[in-house]
């Protein structure tokens, strides 16, 4: 959607300096910006790179502004504390172009399912039996939302509104999203967790009872092909703004703080609780029962033991995970100690 | 389906006090008790809040049994040596409602396919030429079996009956399961493996032929997004009764024993011999041409070098795995030097 | 694609020893032989079996040349330097037979799409407006390519020619592949990469834009499950004749080199730049902006902080990685003191 500089910059609270009335209509990189396109920059040297591009205009810190010696900015300038913020939120208003929003008519759609106003559905969806799909809410091609096929009396699955589910995402039965959540291409959403009771006398396992549900909340989003399992008895839940990367799986009964973020490949067994505000690395393991206390911060590839809790907002790393700067004397110690002790 | 407590009791192996004519219809947790469900404790604790709930009757241990001063259950109880697997028991005998089994008109099934009895099938599925689907299994929506688009005289698949395959997963040609298998959501099964051969003059890799298949024997479970590559030139095959959990990757020619369980997100090289009984927690990695031998337990994060044996029914930890008392002394010596060595 | 040996042997470049007439039909394991195939061994004692087995023919290296003391062959064979390569050439000449080349009917292809000579497409595949395909390119069933539900004026894809995309993977918008790009089923191409820019005042993330694109290259090849990002503002690039295996993990704008090796489970955070021909083993982690220099060979479960630089052709294990030799040399040292140390 074409926007005016002026407006644009009241929008995302920039302060503007020159021509209001120029419009731009996407934002773009260095690299590829052309004359309708907005670019941001973070320091002196891209800024320079910036006024020399082809690009309309630029969002830029403090450090841009012109100086009274008349340096006088040869571009637009969208000056914000937040360059990348702002950005993001230009990105926002401009990608909010009309688009076709309508169910294609190749999508099932079961009868008692019920969709919001500008539902958007692509071709070859599946839509189960009592599934609600808030208002503009978008399911990509090939998805399959509450699939119950040779399952007798399954629930819906509930997805609120604004959502963005992209395309092969499957989503057990009993699923609820909340608004604004988004699930990239081929992740799993409810899937049955691994419980298994063994059987003292013939040393076979069978699956516990997985009838929970998995609940996500507002604004979360998940990456592609990552998995969550629902509750074995009760629920797994994945609180408002938690944003999970692609291949990370999410095991039954877990409960997930709000603002948490989690790198790829994470994985998290059963019943860990992670508290809000928790940044986790890549391949991070955790073991079941696991507690990890508000505001940690967990380094790639580290490990927490079952039960474990891990309190306090510092950095942990290592397997078995500890606070970095004991890892960090321990490597030290380590690799002094090889090289002398040969 | 309703069944009367009486004749539940019998099925599971419960010891009945109470009235047998009550009926139930579905297992629950606590929580989501009601007036018609059975559930389940472990601990005189939960026993409180169990007598409390709304629940029709409770399956528990021995501890539960009401003493002869006359401490009448208020509830009537299954008493069970093991509550939880009595449970487990009575959800498959409850859940066995009488559901839609049929073959969804938007399906594509071959010409050459053959369908037993009961067969489910759901929207949208590809089941590819000469493919054999045994008696009552149900095809999950949105999966492809046995996709031979440009492939020349593919294989067909075998599926036994009783099987439960979810929505969206893929089986190539020339896949063999036996009956009862489980595979979730998204899970890949038969794909080539990683073996490529290096051109010397060039640098360049060609692959290996990979035109071997993947068997898959009766009772293995297998969980959302995991990956299982088929043979290069003979087999890979997964015993009797394994268990795999989410976003676990099986390379080509491996062998899995019975029984054996394998946490999320671990992965297994090339021709990999897992004998059975073993048990691997999460992320665990294994090189290529490694065995690990009957009963052993790998913990999680644990790597074991390629073509390496681990001998014995012992706990293993760390990367290289080794005795895990071992470990946890490396471990300990080294926290203790870093700490006074500084 | 039946063909005498003679043929065969001229063009995958072997020395021909016994009767070039003879025809085979295919490649198989000594194990799976019969009278129409070829087969292949590394050293004397497979040669044996070879020699007894029904196969019609067999590559091997100068070992199995017939001595000058008469010492017959009692089978044709195909002499080569590198038997195993001339294997998978002699594989790839006999498995091109005829295969049936057409749109299956219940794909739905965009008008604007465009289709190259002897496209493949299988059932139930959406292909989106703009997106071009190579001639003789394969898209299995269930794939949706350039999917854009709900999403205005998305780029099409670009597929080269003769590339393998096997069934349900899912390639975003915008994506480039070259020519004989092999994607296993699964896969997810382009998605949205891990950014987010926190608001400091509300504590909650806000994604920033990812608006750049995949560029892959000829001849990658990429595995079932593997999922890779598309840029953040310009591209996320993988070199010509790269190799990745099943479930890793690339980020956003990350490098991949030519002919670089990627085993199953590795994950590369956003911005990493992986020289030509480094080879890494499963379940490598790299951290963000990290770099690893032309020919280095990274052990599996090995990681690599942000923005290390890893110079140089050794091998490198461990966490933080190191060179192989200083890791062996701690790891025993470790294992003598705690031994010792008590």
């Amino acid at each position: 959607m074409k926007q005016t500089l002026r407006s644009l910059a009241e929008k995302i609270g920039c302060r503007l300096i020159g021509s209001g009335a120029i419009k731009v209509t996407a934002v773009s990189s260095l690299r590829s910006a052309n004359k309708d396109s907005l670019v941001f920059v973070e320091n002196e040297e891209h800024l320079k790179t910036a006024l020399a591009s082809a690009a309309a205009a630029i969002i830029a810190g403090e450090f841009a502004m012109p100086d009274s010696a008349g340096k006088a900015a040869r571009k637009p300038l969208l000056i914000s504390p937040h360059p990348r913020l702002a950005f993001a939120r230009a990105e926002r208003l401009l990608g909010g172009a009309e688009s076709h929003r309508a169910v294609h008519p190749s999508a099932i759609v079961a009868a008692s399912a019920r969709l919001g106003k500008k539902v958007a559905i692509g071709a070859g969806v599946i839509v189960g039996e009592r599934t609600k799909i808030g208002d503009e809410s978008t399911i990509g091609s090939g998805c399959v939302i509450g699939d119950a096929t040779g399952v007798p009396a399954a629930d819906g699955v509930v997805i609120g509104s604004h959502c963005s589910i992209d395309a092969n995402v499957t989503i057990y039965p009993g699923t609820i999203l909340g608004n604004r959540v988004v699930v990239q291409a081929g992740a799993v959403l409810g899937s049955a967790g691994f419980g298994y009771v063994k059987d003292s006398e013939t040393g076979r396992y069978e699956r516990s009872p997985q009838i929970g549900r998995l609940v996500i909340e507002d604004d979360v989003e998940i990456g592609a092909n990552s998995t969550i399992d629902r509750g074995a008895l009760d629920e797994t839940r994945i609180r408002r703004g938690a944003k999970i990367d692609n291949l990370v799986h999410i095991g039954h009964n877990v409960q997930i703080g709000e603002n948490v973020v989690i790198a790829a490949q994470t994985g998290l067994s059963g019943s860990v609780i992670i508290e809000d505000n928790v940044i986790m690395g890549g391949q991070v393991g955790i073991g079941d029962h696991a507690r990890v206390e508000a505001g940690a911060m967990l380094g790639g590839q580290c490990g927490i033991l079952p039960k474990k809790v891990v309190r306090g907002k510092g950095v942990f790393w290592g397997t078995p995970a500890r606070p970095v700067k004991e890892y960090l004397k321990e490597l030290a110690f380590l690799s002094r100690s090889a090289k002398k002790g040969r």
